[in-house]
């Protein structure tokens, strides 16, 4: 099965009390894919500007990640900068500079158009819903979005969600977007509002899974240290999609399994800074945590 | 094998967006005994003021609990008030007056001295220590504390924790005791200071047992509506001791499974107010909620 992330290719600047880095290679779909690349081929469709180190391009192809649908425009590439504080759970966005992304315009190929897997990393929700048109027919489409556009585009986020099948969200977004602070109800809200597979995220408090049968919790992977938090939802998207994609069907078994290769992708990208840790990992690391992931919640 | 619990009984006034009640029975040993009475004989020893209504006495009797070790002293019950906010995870403390609990002076009986288990409740580590050496030969110690011993009385505390097998406690106060933010890092450090069992209980994110087999973590289960958190912590270690006293081996599979009943009981304790839920709950409704633990967790 073959799966498509469209959203940001970044540059980011970040500082945590474990460190400092500068100008690394980050963006959703970036995070997103380095993580699904493990278990299908995976297309990039996205934006970077002049500055944009062709070095980066190459990592990413020298991975078998399908770049074709990176273009390039006049301008500077996205940029993020934060700083992480002590407990990892909070952190200050130093800058954002959009640069290329702001007119970002997704147009897919013949080949991403006949995608099976779809995720809508963070972006405008029309932009979303306008990426979902081009995609001939998908068997599973799931976006992620955030605090700006649940507020400042609160129609266009529900008219992208009625068609969607899979959200995959933080805690405080999932709150945010229906108004109920309990995160069962909160979950029964939004599969009200289109789709049937909830991810709710929790950082280090793990993630919940809500669907048609129910529901299943998975905790994080409890590290000694960490050190870098950027990229790990998408990590976590880029494991659920690729796991899922990679078993072809989609019900409560596959999903529960993808919730626990997105966790274990997650839990690799936050043990060093940017994609440092994902850049050499092995498919055997995976299924290792994979198994210590069983340890850990088996009784 | 037979279980030992010594703490407060109090009367609490509770406050919570789901309503407010006054004067209820409450206290660690209660709410710890009308968990753990579903698996194990359970003997209290408190103390309660010449104030305190003879019907929770007569009501805890009627569960089956042993109540000879609760003693009347001039003056009045412990007494606590407290607010909960819409998150449930915050609380003012609105008042706590130890009354006859500043002077609790536990003096265990023949019966009670013979105890397998033993958990020691929330009080001043040195009571905590005088409890521990007046107890023959426990299969199982374990003991709860919180941030006012970490700060007030480290000494004390850590003497106590020489001489105990397991410590419960939540993640805030894990931090507190160690300096360690990571609480990975937290339970080893712990677990340097004596006891080889520590569960450190994250509230609605569940639980974490760390022990020398590993880390096991347990989600909380998702409720839809959560009335009253008071005396979470206490069913949880009811559950957990009362199962593992059941059990009568303490092994990682048996401790494993223990967190899971300690779960469950938390999880019926915070459906209403005081002891309300736990007044008639039945062994089956436990076993069914195990079970429902279980697919939650599966995968």
């Amino acid at each position: 099965m073959s799966l498509l992330v469209v959203g940001s290719v970044a540059l980011d600047d970040v500082e945590s009390p474990a460190g400092r880095v500068t100008g690394v290679l980050g963006g959703a779909a970036c995070h997103f894919a380095v993580a699904a690349r493990h278990f299908v081929p995976v297309s990039i469709v996205g934006v970077v500007g002049e500055d944009f180190p062709p070095e980066h391009l190459e990592f990413l192809a020298s991975r078998g990640i399908d770049i074709t649908g990176i273009y390039s425009a006049p301008g500077r590439t996205f940029r993020w900068g934060g700083r992480y504080h002590a407990s990892l759970n909070t952190r200050d966005t130093l800058f954002t500079e959009l640069g290329v992304f702001e007119t970002f315009k997704p147009e897919l190929d013949a080949h991403q158009r006949a995608s099976d897997f779809v995720f809508l990393a963070n972006t405008h929700p029309s932009l979303q819903l306008e990426v979902l048109s081009q995609v001939a027919s998908p068997r599973f489409t799931a976006m992620d979005t955030m605090n700006f556009w649940i507020e400042g585009t609160p129609a266009e986020l529900r008219q992208t969600l009625q068609r969607v099948n899979g959200l995959i969200l933080n805690d405080e977004e999932a709150r945010q977007l229906t108004g109920e602070y309990n995160l069962v109800k909160a979950a029964a809200s939004i599969r009200a509002l289109g789709p049937q597979v909830v991810v709710i995220k929790r950082g280090e408090h793990g993630a919940l899974l809500f669907d048609r049968e129910g529901i299943f919790a998975a905790p994080a992977f409890p590290l000694h240290e960490v050190v870098d938090p950027t990229g790990a939802g998408d990590s976590f998207a880029g494991g659920f999609m690729g796991a899922l994609a990679h078993e072809g069907r989609v019900d409560s078994e596959t999903l529960r399994r993808a919730v626990v290769y997105g966790s274990a992708l997650a839990s690799f990208c936050v043990e060093r800074f940017g994609l440092d840790r994902m850049r050499d990992l092995a498919r055997a690391e995976i299924d290792t945590r994979y198994a210590h992931f069983r340890a850990l919640t088996h009784f």
